[in-house]
């Protein structure tokens, strides 16, 4: 069994693969692209990620891209079989507490957070200014969101109450924007958002990962 | 058993959640909300949906938000029980390919199609006049996804191969966009793509929803 990962330990998307796979205890291979232009290129088009993006996987010759649904992958595939960490959980209506909760991530938390990032970390790294305006609106939007967090954690110490998916997919944008992008603030404000966070991001396995944040 | 959807038929993330009923065979009651004010309601938040969206579902008490994670809740829970409709396959590397599709989906598909049908239908309907810059923008996007998926179909009837779930999210959306806002142009001059669409929306169970597009 071979598990290969094509992409980079500085984006946010590959560093919730290599957290997974760290998460179930399996071993892994990263390949990384050789520059932001090889993402574009016919080859890797036609059989990394149609789209030109990271990551993409391939496992014992299953090949698959996109990271929620690398996730899945994994999870459906290998949850169990090296360590007793539950990701998604079995049961029913525990497993479409965890999927609502992605969706929300998705929905409401990273869509605006990702912006923020962009244009405050990712932007200025290729040389880029960031617009104040789309940072000032993904800010608010965050805000919003934040606060509607705050309550939905409210005496609890995760989003479904035990750790998931849904918490994961959370942790390597919120570590940008809180360690490099220096907007921490957002999250420490909040009593229960901060300890989620704090909570999460302590995860051993999170803290094995050398993230590349220059 | 009852299944209670907090939608409006006018709502393509509603729509998508009654045609998944149909294709299940389940029965289920609608209930309206009076405005569109009743989903930013104190009560709504907190009983409903604490983001003020729609739909959310109630399936015999256990409550339920967010479309996609309703969906997958609808299909873990009663998917093979009263028709053999398979919308996500037990299958774990067909299961990983629909969830490629849901992803590529949101990622690429329906967020800039979203964007699309709000400015020319959506706006309008409230008073407001599209903003034609977001209509452009979110027109070339949808160009370049749709070059990408001409690919993706070459000698498939489905994204997968046979209809899932991730061909199902894209219906009521591209309906809207066909139907209502005159864009058919772009399905129908890419020729995979206009085969793909043919046979997504002739099933039984979509064409027995009325829509409301007025
Ligand atoms: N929907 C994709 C998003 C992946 C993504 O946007 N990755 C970034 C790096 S963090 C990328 O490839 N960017 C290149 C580009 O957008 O051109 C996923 O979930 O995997
Ligand atoms: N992520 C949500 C999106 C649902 C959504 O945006 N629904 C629209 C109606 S189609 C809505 O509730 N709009 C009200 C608003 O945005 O304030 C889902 O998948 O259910």
């Amino acid at each position: 069994m071979t598990i290969t990962v094509f992409g980079y330990s500085a984006s946010t998307y590959s560093l919730v693969i290599f957290h997974i796979l760290k998460e179930l205890g399996l071993s892994y291979e990263v390949v990384q692209p050789s520059s932001f232009e090889e993402i574009k290129s016919p080859d890797y088009l036609a059989t990394k990620h149609p789209f030109g993006r990271i990551p993409s996987l391939s496992d014992d010759g299953f090949h698959i891209y996109e990271s929620r649904a690398i996730a899945r992958y994994l999870i459906n595939k290998y949850q169990g079989t090296k360590t007793s960490t539950v990701l998604i959980p079995s049961d029913v209506q525990k497993a479409a507490l965890v999927d609502q909760f992605i969706s929300v991530e998705t929905s409401y938390y990273t869509q605006h957070l990702g912006k923020l990032i962009y244009q405050l970390i990712f932007k200025k790294r290729h040389g880029g200014e960031p617009d104040l305006k789309a940072v000032n609106e993904a800010r608010e939007e965050l805000v919003k969101t934040l606060d509607v967090y705050e309550k939905l954690l409210e005496g609890k110490d995760y989003l479904t109450g035990e750790f998931t998916l849904a918490d994961l997919l959370h942790i390597p944008a919120t570590f940008y924007a809180i360690n490099v992008a220096g907007e921490g603030d957002l999250w420490s404000k909040r009593p229960n958002v901060s300890r989620w966070w704090k909570n999460i991001s302590e995860r051993e396995c999170w803290k094995t990962l050398s993230v590349n944040i220059n």
